[in-house]
């Protein structure tokens, strides 16, 4: 074995900068909230092996450059991603890559009075947004996403003709609730493509709500697959998507000690554990694209 | 002193039982989606002191009771911890009172193919009802609620004119974002009343945001007051309301070594620490209720 | 009824603080670590009302005051907080009192080559130290107090002897898992005394573990009067201490199906629900004094 | 573009059974607490295309095989994950591989009355402990690991000599704080060695804390390479080690205004944003194994 100890793959940068952008160009203002990391990728080997910070763009630094960014406005997380990567490769020759990401926040115009209000905004919880842009050399890699989007069906859904072995317990059931979070990546096939990304984020995430509704469910797999289908159906401009979602169990809960009986009816909602659902829905012959995600949790 | 030990206030039961109900009584069904606590007053000094679990009913039996119950139905988080309270306060003559309260979490049909759904459903995520109901012997109140409703000015907002002492460094302006998570309880002036809880709860919460939209704020106690105010202007049924609401600072970001202004354009949207605004709004002559309020955090 | 609207009890100030405190006076650093929040009450009434500020101590000049403070040491929390509130009602006589309260975080030594190093610190996360001051005029309180201490003994507590009406199916066991969260706060029967807290709540804390542990549990409300019972003994400047402690469920787990025996060793560790025990353990004939407690969650 | 659209990477299972065990073999029990996640990999293409589950091991079954083996006991979290991907792979052979990992969280016997308890536990919130293995066919991957590690040096600290550009506003500094949280995976060289999974475990961890002690700090990444150095060099079975780990800022509060000076006393400790540092250090000429590090967080 040799034991000589190196320096292998590593990144750094500047995590989770809090930016909301108010444009005011007229009385009906418009905003922004994103949360933006940017991290580096490059020859950083003199910082960690020697103390020689010569290479080292503050993270401070980052977070500055996001800021002013910011001033010529967002336009999609998308787009805005983009910039930042070309100022950090385009203005420090030592770094040849790296990944930003973002999750941005909704918000809707207050009803007040009977119209919707210039200035004044609620936010909207239903989901998080996200973007990641990955980048080596001349290579890029674009990520648009969404999570935390929680739908439940209240029928329509089963698990039956599973293998049963020795720890087999569970019933067949061919009535039950699905209940899930969407956490879903989709990989446009030329990150450098002029799409509407904000566009294409509001029809993915209505496809995925049509998706999960349609139909019968015979288990959370199936239903995955139908939602990325639906959604590559739709959009050319995107080659594979990935989906990491947890199976919300409902247990029906037993109330025949009290003489009633209970036709799906009243449910006990679990915490834990929970089923976990990951897959890909992509097109046929598609070569892998493993530098894209890389380090991003939950997607296999 | 006296030190002899004695046992003091003490309430105990089940909290945060996960309760969904669906009503199937046509295909388009209906979905109920609460966290209920069940917390029990009365004499349980033998099972402090001497071990005596005879007066002890199960936080098991108590949740039990709760699932037996949703099988008729909720109907409003009101009303079923009405009955809730009935039913341990009646059959169980060692208990006097205690504290019921509910979480209940909204869902919206999704639209799929250019209509709502039947049975899919979207958790709506902009806030978070609360309601709860305290009971001590043949007095009862009742509080209806909101928390986790994130709303944003982006204009129309100021702070001048306070205190300036040797720790003041703060700035006035006459133009700042102002942003917070309402959280905000108001009291039923009959807890027993016949009040449409569903419907008020919505009437109020659409007037918290019209009171937090209009006009200018000098201040989020001033936004506060007006928030307040109009719901009581409207809502006769109800006696006071509290808020417990932070001032959750937007900095604008320096940009001017970048070589950039700012106009109010670009900001910093800061975890902690915040400002913490809490008050009440009360119908003049009202004698304090002070059983209402206690254990319940923030709302002094 | 009369339909005045008025402006009810109030508060405000800055939350969550987050200050930390290097003493180096010498090459062996200490550190103190806290989050710290100053809320005043007073007359406050024409920045709700009129919009006038003139009253309105600016919650960063609050902040700015805790951090100036923190530059002549912290030394305990207590002690700390009774600063701040000398400060706010000293100066403004509009103040007439308010709440200070802090959290603080343990540090350890790391150990390093032997030895535990000057000014290299691990953070202790066994469980997180409270403090509350709240003065009214010339009145105080002052409590002190542990939270998320988590605590499990793995025999020695069984729950028998409790009612069983129509909804009761929970099964008595004399062998069980016990298992809380440790949330306890002591009030000082002089909120001027000249304690040593940091000390007593060093003491505090080793008997609410020995109180725990002591003995055959026969429900937790019983080990909680047992835990409270020796710090009262133990500490004559302490007059009452009230715990909001879960019920940690742990469920043994059916193993039969799988031709297994289950001697109370598998056990499932459920999240949700959980049973809620609150009480308090007091000197006889104390009166009550609700104001200590006021607007604090879950100590009834 | 081939538009024909296929099933991509999958994997799923039953996550976050939470498992204690008690060994209860003399009066001196001893306990294990984790939450273990079981993930499956293989044929699965069907009940995603087809609806039909015949080869869905259900999850409910895959957490029924983790109470069943614990009866046994656990041994080390490394072991447990290894008897559980040889029973999948090896009881269905449409399971190709999978990912199985495990968090545990430690406990210390409560001290009472001048002993260690038997049977009384509280918990050590220290750090959390994590495994990971991962097979596919033939071939393991085994992660051992740490998150939660808090850490803090007052002194022999700084930042100097990064490039300055139109962005930088960072002044250098020699003495500052260095905080960070601790989030390390370490991989054996063989998966299937008969390594003393726990006694590593510590000495890993103690290594990671004399390592973020020892000497001065240029860079968080130089630390990071220290780190990891000491631990390489005393573990001949570990072939690399990957961090994750935020530097945690501590701003040094500007008490000019109030005429104190501020000689690195008194810090804000900043929530967002954070720097984030990630990194690997390995032995030299070691072959990637992508495989084990894909789909988990943060570690590039």
């Amino acid at each position: 074995m040799n034991s000589k100890i190196v320096l292998g793959p590593n990144q750094y940068g500047k995590a989770e900068v809090r930016l909301v952008k108010v444009t005011r160009d007229t009385a009906r203002h418009t905003i922004e909230d994103l949360s933006v990391t940017s991290e580096l990728r490059g020859d950083f080997e003199a910082a960690h092996l020697d103390g020689d910070n010569a290479h080292v763009i503050a993270t401070d630094t980052q977070k500055n450059t996001i800021y002013s960014f910011a001033r010529d406005g967002v336009g999609s997380p998308e787009e805005f991603l983009r910039r930042l990567a070309d100022h950090f490769t385009g203005d420090f020759d030592w770094v040849r890559g790296g990944r930003w990401s973002a999750e941005s926040y909704a918000w809707d115009r207050i009803d007040a009075h009977g119209a919707s209000h210039d200035h004044s905004f609620v936010r909207n919880g239903r989901c998080v947004r996200t973007a990641t842009l990955t980048r080596d050399g001349d290579r890029d890699w674009l990520l648009g996403g969404v999570k935390g989007l929680t739908v439940l069906k209240s029928t329509e859904s089963g698990f039956v003709g599973y293998p049963k072995d020795k720890y087999t317990t569970l019933p067949e059931t061919t009535d039950r609730i699905l209940a899930t979070d969407v956490a879903a990546k989709w990989r446009y096939r030329n990150a450098g493509a002029d799409v509407d990304f904000n566009k294409t984020f509001d029809s993915v995430t209505a496809l995925l709500l049509e998706g999960f509704s349609d139909g019968y469910s015979s288990a959370l797999q199936n239903t995955l697959y139908q939602m990325g289908s639906k959604v590559l159906e739709a959009h050319d401009s995107i080659d594979e998507i990935k989906f990491s979602m947890p199976n919300k169990h409902h247990f029906l809960v037993d109330l025949s000690p009290f003489g009633q009986d209970n036709p799906n009816e009243v449910f006990f909602a679990a915490d834990r554990p929970y089923g976990l659902i990951e897959g890909t829905v992509q097109r046929e012959g598609m070569p892998p694209q493993p530098e894209a995600w890389e380090g991003i949790a939950g997607f296999c």
